[in-house]
């Protein structure tokens, strides 16, 4: 039996691996000062209901931080990441990657041509 | 609304998208002549239970061919990908390669550098 540590599928965190998480955790990585929960449900294309569901499960993780605050006299709810979210979510991005290499490998293996290589989140985190 | 169909999340084929099945699939897509039940049990570091359950589900979906044979007196299962199964699962791995490239632009956004692109799959379906 291999370690699993190397088998990027069983690397892939499953709390942000549901599509509806994977589109709220990469909407949160492109905000560092968070979104209201309006930006949020529309940049996810999400219903009020499946977003809260999940950003409950998402804040029960500690990926994110939810902060309840007034805009004038309306309420507002700000989503962000934490910083282990981020951490962990790069970490699965890079698991995510793997996947993706292994499956074009297969590919390009039954066809006859060199591997491909790519890494779009490897080097980042080796350099984080 | 926008349309679902630029909505990469919203592609994730959901029958593929658990971990347990992605590696199944994408170790069929590198076997043209299949995998017998052992051998796919030990590429994919699943128990045995585990990958009859997945195997059913994808059977079901059509995705896979199961055959039961005999290698001698022994009984054997050979699973392969059906025609319809390759097909959905390159569409998949398009769609999960897009939300890479969705995430990896949102990073790149954050450090003030331009947005990355790659075509692992994009280019071979286009070309299939």
């Amino acid at each position: 039996m291999s370690n699993t540590h190397d088998n990027p599928y069983a690397r892939l965190e499953r709390i942000f691996h549901e599509p509806g998480r994977l589109t709220i955790m990469s909407n949160l990585l492109g905000a560092i000062d968070g979104l209201t929960f309006t930006e949020l449900k529309e940049a996810c294309e999400l219903t009020d209901g499946n977003l809260s569901r999940h950003l409950s499960a998402l804040e029960n993780a500690k990926a994110v931080h939810i902060k309840k605050s007034f805009a004038g006299s309306r309420p507002q709810t700000t989503i962000s990441l934490s910083k282990q979210g981020r951490e962990d979510f790069m970490a699965y991005l890079q698991a995510l990657e793997a996947v993706l290499l292994d499956a074009a490998e297969k590919v390009a293996v039954q066809d006859g041509k060199p591997a491909p290589k790519r890494t779009l989140f490897s080097t980042r985190l080796a350099n984080a």
